[in-house]
């Protein structure tokens, strides 16, 4: 497996170590492209493996490829039957992903100080953050599949409508054409409710002039994507098309800044100086945008507290707002490929509070 | 808030903590009834304190009842501020709910070895095991919708039909009548992939004389439900009938079985009987149960190594599965209500291969 190879690169070659553990769900997903392995243990030499429970034991050994599929009995120690490999490997150093307390007290206390344990976490990220063509192409797919949930919200919303029956065309319109599954829980965020940026769905019923927060994202092959749209229900007002042009702006802009070796928090503040020169900086009370991939929130992160350098092959959100409580909120957000020479939208729809 | 009170009942009067501080999801939505919240602080003498980052803010202002809300400003260290309110709060025994190796390195350092720190995750574990009304409510909701979803599957499943079109049509079900959304990944997992018990979905398209197994589950107000038929594509052959029989009867057997100051894994025997003695012990590859609320998978579990024992608002499924790897799987799932004097299943459906 290529990623596998990077990571021994970065971690066995470049930083010491001699064995790499994995815990993580989203990062044992990253390498095995299978789920329900509860640990992966990569040696410096020797065959990596995977190590699963005896309900998932048949899959993963008919979808796993590049690695040894071990069963965890119930009543098996597994933390104690990784130690056990790890002395068989003569793993001096390991480098674990991510552990809890309690995980990390009985590693420790199963491996007796014969391997010295790290948490080395970013290495992971490092790799996960700049997607290759194959990850790029579910991407896509899951960036057109989200495409159309929105493309229905816009057919379907009119006053009357609850919350959650909006969400439920959107999330049809994705599942019937092959999404595996929503993003994260699709919101549709109605009237008051919109000033909440997570403000989710409820049972409220949409009423005329009500502006509707929709944000909703399909997932391909464990790949997600992130889409919002502000409509109106109903007819527009003057304060709602001159909120939106702003919003709008901010979102273009940023989304023309959007380019390899740019300061994340350089894109973020292109953003932020329109929505302050139009009085709302108070107002948009989040940072820019955040990484997507196997999951809807990774770096890097697009903030004014970034410390972040784009590069090609982040994908990456554009979703600035303004959220004023009791009124209302807008936001316009589009998943973002960052390319070789500038980017690219893997979301689509319009940039309109509603059909014409 | 009554959970709250029970918590301090347990932690500060009977186990001596001064504290309790509460970091993981669930646990939060558990205490808080609004999801955003980063931390909770539970001093035994004060005012408990809710964390929020800004884009959550408002909402939790006027969502959370019962707590102070706090806002966590970008780039401030939000471990050290929590470690400075204990301070405050002169907690010198402080419990935890969970915690990374990181996270307890950082409040560790923070609070100065003035806090002694402890991870107690288990005093929570005892008051989310046994549901109460309100949340029964809810979880009855959460089985209806579910019950619609599946009646929606067996209205629809039919050769030809591709795994993730059956998939669209239950979630539409669910979630067009106020579900908020899918208790977990819904997997229609046909013909050799269905003897994979967490198969999910696929682009597979359904052929004649497959065995299809239907796992989905709907969400209440961030309760869940969990529930899974088999059906046949088309006409079930003999083989397929007695399978399914088998499993039935395992299935309805441990139903019975399920109430109050019973030993869980007495339960699963019961199930695990009849399928061995059909001759199908092996091929039953996971443990009958589990506990099912705000998250799919929670305490109490049923499986041969349960230490637990069931008692009055516990929620668990029943769940036997036979699974042959190459031909095919049959799994029976009701998420089942533990009462006084005995059991309530939350989801309802056919006990049958197909519609008739």
């Amino acid at each position: 497996m290529k990623k596998m190879e990077v990571l021994k690169q970065i971690a066995f070659e470049e930083k010491g170590f001699d064995g790499f553990l994995i815990l993580n769900w989203a990062n044992l997903l990253y390498f095995t492209g299978f789920p329900g392995a509860v640990s992966l243990l990569i040696p410096r030499d020797g065959e990596s493996i995977v190590y699963v429970y005896g309900v998932n034991y048949e899959q993963a050994k008919a979808e796993g490829k590049g690695f040894r599929v071990e069963l965890v009995k119930r009543d098996e120690n597994l933390i104690a039957k990784i130690a056990e490999k790890a002395k068989d490997y003569k793993i001096k150093k390991l480098a674990v992903d991510a552990l809890s307390i309690e995980g990390w007290r009985a590693l420790a206390k199963e491996t007796r100080g014969e391997t010295k344990l790290k948490v080395k976490g970013n290495f992971i990220w490092e790799l996960r953050k700049v997607k290759d063509e194959k990850e790029i192409e579910l991407m896509r797919k899951a960036g057109e599949l989200t495409s159309e949930g929105m493309k229905a919200a816009y057919e379907v919303l009119k006053p009357g409508m609850k919350e959650y029956e909006v969400a439920a065309e959107i999330e049809y319109a994705m599942r019937k054409r092959g999404s595996y599954g929503t993003a994260f829980e699709t919101a549709v965020s109605s009237g008051p409710r919109s000033a909440f940026p997570h403000g989710g769905c409820s049972d409220r019923e949409l009423r005329e002039g009500d502006l509707v927060v929709v944000d909703a994202g399909a997932t391909y092959k464990f790949y997600r994507s992130d889409m919002t749209r502000t409509l109106v229900a109903g007819q527009p007002l003057e304060k709602q098309k001159k909120l939106y042009e702003i919003v709008k702006a901010a979102q273009e802009k940023a989304f023309e800044a959007i380019k390899p070796n740019v300061k994340a928090k350089n894109v973020d503040a292109v953003a932020r100086k329109i929505i302050e020169d139009a009085g709302y900086g108070e107002y948009f009370v989040h940072g820019l945008g955040h990484g997507v991939g196997l999951e809807v929130h990774e770096p890097p992160t697009l903030s004014s507290s970034s410390k972040e350098m784009l590069a090609a092959g982040n994908v990456v959100t554009d979703e600035p707002g303004i959220y004023l409580v009791g009124y209302g909120g807008v936001r316009i957000e589009d998943t973002v490929l960052v390319q070789k020479n500038g980017a690219k939208k893997l979301t689509k729809g319009p940039y309109s509070l509603g059909a014409e």
